[in-house]
């Protein structure tokens, strides 16, 4: 029987609380692909906390990114979910980013970041146009923080050119995406728990 | 009755010579509607011309990038039409920036550059996500080089992610594509005009 | 006597207040060139303001998005000026962009956006590296919603790789920037200028 | 004592033949540090070879990826290196994207790739601003064709911004780049070996 494993998805669309969200979709179907292969997950919507702009690790003043950060650590598999917006990832995926810059300031003398040995996953969603861009944009800034990122496509979706369908609308999900979905969880768990098993040594120790 | 102006496009296209492509349908759809605007234009396949690489006007060597450059120079407006390869412009589109490179060897003392009143207008083909990003990297290029650019969306279509529909198998153009097609050309033409009749002042003279 | 224009910058740092911001003092030099051309600006921080998640022109319950949309459209020449955070524009950058996607919902059935005829300028700041992808997101993001790009470089400064240096902490502007200032605001006033006397004729119309 | 593992660079640099390259001193130090983890490597530069534009494995006519393809399949480590032009990857960086998109079309009915288990690095130099983004599409196309990334920033060096110095012209490594290139080579070979000897299972067997 396989280690188990942790995943923490954040989900990082525009719209608050129970509002329905294309991207939680498409993280839910990670997290359930995860399941499979012994990881247990869980998600949260960046929108419903208060994460100030800031790049410390808490900003005071009823900062909420110290819980999540701590949800981000806990895990072996970190999902970073996104809208497309103008192309880009959305204006609270890119905070994310902006808050784990803190990761940076805390690696040790021996180079070992606190992040090593973690997994990350990226989801794109979007009426149109953008998901390779925006999982290039996230791969390099995760990657940068000490994330580790597995073999093959991350999991996304968007329809035509200027189209306007959304992902939540659709009956079902398009046979390449649910294959990506699979080979995405299947290699990240893989991943995940190698690394577990066999963290990085101190590479500067 | 308005200045007639030039067009020039060059359809970065791996394919070459009269090999069917999706992206010279839709540059051959901007120049019609260029055409409609007082704007004379026709366009060359980079893959059918010997454009080695480097970054200076003329690499020497049966280099043919100087016939093309001087028609880009003989034109009012420029359209740099790429598929999506990968998330990216074409590795032929990419070297069309690296040869424009040598544009910024030739500012005048006066900080104007050779390309000045030239507008660029882009054109991104392909059968699934990337233009956005595309159209980012090549207006960020152009614009460095001296093009001004017009408002509006550029001309693109791309399909369903993952998806294997060629824009050229299309019965019909997209009305939100045929809609941003008549504007681009409209505002491109508009500009080019302008800035013919009035051009931009040295800015540093 | 040439017709006097607006400018309205908006600075996307993270810090708020009166906190010392290397990208204010690099919007500054680029409203005090822009003010040798006629041009009257002024400017804010959006870090000042409550500019909460969102696509719409007023997400309600004390949205002060639409003070700050007022003052965009009522200037001729826009300024988006924002650090480097993790290679992308920051957090606040991206916000700005989100909020704006309005605008292609105002978009007159002639094909006019309200945006038109206005010229989009970008700045951006950091320790290191990241200036050219950013001036392509944001010019793309730009363009796309109706603003015109002039010829030129963008203003930016970023220090040598994995440096610390901090832009508000050089005795001196370096020459190529002071240079690539004055050529920026000198295009960014004609092309404005020339925009308003001749505004984009109905695209669709 | 560790498994011996393999490693192989391209150079994406414009300059053929012996010309001082500033991207090949940068792939040297990566591989040299690779072999003080039992990691034995060598390279070539992209410009010394005929590779057409294609997206398929042999072009025909004389195509030269073949050998170059087989070199990066027996590779357990496969380095990416290009210089930054117009603040984007060379086009034969590119280039290598494109002939790379061949292994998409190999991929078994058990969703195995031809490249799972080899770990991709990037290395990025230039005289100014570009690295972030270049490493971020350069990671995203890499991933996309099945190789994996281990944990932290990849080793890049760019200069001030406008600036022209190059990196083969510094007398020496600055310390933030020489322990960036210990660690990409320490956790890269880390990674490799564990997915050596523990290769991702079929995803969708």
């Amino acid at each position: 029987m396989p280690t188990p494993l942790r995943a923490f998805g954040l989900n990082c669309t525009l719209k608050r609380g129970a509002a329905p969200s294309s991207t939680q979709k498409l993280l839910d179907q990670l997290l359930a692909a995860l399941a499979r292969h012994g990881v247990q997950g869980d998600s949260a919507r960046l929108a419903d906390f208060h994460v100030p702009p800031g790049v410390s690790a808490d900003e005071g003043d009823g900062d909420q990114w110290p819980q999540l950060r701590r949800r981000v650590l806990e895990a072996d598999i970190f999902l970073l979910a996104t809208p497309v917006w103008v192309g880009h990832p959305s204006s609270l995926a890119q905070r994310v980013l902006e808050r784990m810059d803190a990761f940076l300031g805390e690696i040790g003398d021996d180079g070992v970041y606190p992040t090593f040995g973690r997994v990350a996953m990226v989801a794109v969603v979007g009426n149109e146009d953008g998901a390779h861009k925006i999982s290039a944009d996230l791969y390099q800034g995760l990657t940068d923080f000490g994330f580790s990122v597995a073999a093959g496509s991350p999991a996304y979706w968007v329809g035509e050119a200027m189209g306007d369908v959304d992902y939540i609308d659709l009956d079902k999900t398009p046979k390449p995406l649910a294959d990506t979905i699979r080979t995405a969880a299947s290699n990240a768990a893989h991943l995940a728990r190698l690394l577990k098993a066999n963290p990085y040594p101190p590479p500067l120790g």
